[in-house]
């Protein structure tokens, strides 16, 4: 039976083969590495990311940055989710406000109550910082934390943005949310740091950036810890607190984190000086600006806009300095994830 | 040659034992698991912390906790590290008036720096709550947060414990710094919410503790950004900002974290509402307090403490509510890492 060890030498040759050819497949596989920012067009400013989280991240080199350092911090109003043709929050307040009408009739002749009511966001605005603080302490005040945990949560899941009729957990910038994943991929440390209030985007921030409570950073007002019938609660007192914008920004930083980051993203005035704490730093860093610049997919703003100002002077000294501006219409291949991707379209 | 085909026997019938050696070898091996506490002696404490340890992390179960939820909250002076005679924080401002006096001749005639120059501790700390923030203001404010931590790392580095005369990063507690990463290997995330100042504790916990800057919660006074000579700083304000004491430890957690911890260490009446805000949550709960009964190796004191008081009301909650109470002479095998350790010596 001559038969019988040349089948097994033709099996072995045959089984040679097919492990060598596996074994080019898998270093195929491992040499061509999938793209980690699909929605971001080729470009110089999707080069500019990848290079410096190559550089950071590659040992032995001199701009390499030990795990526990690769700090990262977003704003979220237009750096992260939509803030157009309103914060959220406002948003959020503003509905609150007219829930609670019925058990408030003197709203309907107090300002700036009464103009929410009639829908005339420009007329309770124009109380400026007082009338905002007012609006809040009568929404989002004189409750228990958990209390406005379990608001937040049942308007997120409900409502929906006036332009798109998304739900606002859908109003996120898909290649923002894949820089987050890519970031710790590569063993940053994502935190937002944003104006808004804090307690207003936690709830949430986890499930949609994967970014847990304890690392976002935002505004707050005083609490106050109390025991009602055996039971402890944490109250959320109406006096203000810590507002979390502008200089506040390092300052939440400090408070929240104690350590500088090496990468901060932006989009307006608010996030200029986070932008340069981060910069101040020794080694290399990243500042990255959001400009919103594409009007069909999402809007078109800067100097003008009623909220989220990006002046030209914040531009001015992003260029001089060489921060990254990312030019929406042009970088990104994607806005919104219930959008269809396309390429760079001018 | 028909000993070729029985040596290949022979030692295929080897190698076979061989494996089988080596699987048994190895099973065992799986099956002993080191004592992931040693530091501490075996009775109702260490298992107490064991049991709630593996019920929390046991998928499946009703008491199964999921990864992002394992917070864990630990006060730091007492229960961490030793606190008597007096604060480390404390003897860091002594030191401090110290080095500053030449400076401030004033001080010769002026309280509370007068007694302190004289090393009257009683006589400094007799004008109250006052006279501790003229200390703090004089000594570790009004400077940038990056010259106040030089000034830790400095001290940290070379100042000596009076009684034992070891470094304070020496004088933690073995079987807590033990606990602490006992339970990151289990999943947890380890906080230290301390009345203690949080930039005096964040250059040496991560080292110490393998707690990071981010996850150090604690006193703070104000800070303000600002850009001196063209490099951004966060300056150090004499204005009293938060005291994360007593019932501004829940406070302080909720802004930190924002998570209601699962497990909570404290060891004096400031940590009772941390405790009772951990216990209050649903689920299974671990609420510890370590008591010093141990005036040989460490420091016996409870009720007339000057620094650390835990009053009888407090321990009687404990008992009452099942949280668990250390008795650190009973249940540590070692205090400090530079002793030898020891069974349970009573």
């Amino acid at each position: 039976m001559p038969s019988a060890p040349s089948v097994q030498r033709s099996r072995s040759a045959w089984s040679l083969v097919l492990c060598a050819l596996m074994l080019l497949l898998f270093a195929g596989c491992a040499s061509v590495k999938p793209d980690p920012l699909p929605s971001w067009n080729e470009g110089s400013t999707k080069q500019a990311i990848i290079a410096f989280v190559a550089k950071v991240t590659t040992p032995g080199t001199p701009a390499f940055v030990p795990l526990p350092e690769r700090i990262a911090t977003f704003d979220n109003d237009g750096t992260l989710w939509a803030e157009q043709p309103f914060y959220s929050q406002g948003l959020f307040i503003l509905e609150r406000v007219k829930v609670l009408a019925p058990q408030h009739p003197e709203w309907r002749t107090k300002e700036p109550f009464a103009s929410v009511l009639k829908g005339d966001l420009k007329g309770a605005l124009a109380g400026g910082d007082k009338a905002i603080l007012e609006l809040v302490a009568a929404t989002s005040m004189g409750m228990s934390t958990a209390e406005f945990d379990a608001l937040v949560r049942d308007w997120i899941a409900t409502a929906r943005h006036p332009r798109f009729n998304e739900p606002y957990t859908a109003m996120v910038y898909t290649p923002m949310v894949e820089l987050l994943a890519y970031l710790r991929a590569n063993g940053f440390k994502t935190f937002i740091v944003s104006g808004g209030g804090m307690a207003f985007m936690r709830p949430w921030t986890e499930k949609v950036y994967g970014v847990p409570p304890e690392q976002v950073v935002g505004s707050s007002g005083k609490t106050q810890f109390e025991i009602l019938g055996g039971v402890p609660v944490i109250m959320r007192l109406a006096d203000p607190g810590f507002i979390d914008d502008g200089p506040g920004k390092p300052v939440g930083i400090e408070t929240h984190i104690g350590r500088r980051p090496i990468l901060a993203f932006g989009n307006s005035d608010g996030d200029l000086q986070m932008l340069q704490w981060t910069a101040g730093g020794s080694g290399a860093r990243f500042m990255g600006i959001v400009h919103h610049t594409d009007a069909v997919r999402e809007w078109a703003y800067d100097t003008d806009a009623s909220v989220g100002k990006l002046s030209p002077a914040t531009l001015d000294q992003a260029r001089a300095r060489g921060w990254t501006v990312v030019d929406m219409k042009r970088d990104w291949a994607v806005v919104f994830p219930f959008q269809a991707p396309q390429a760079a379209h001018r």
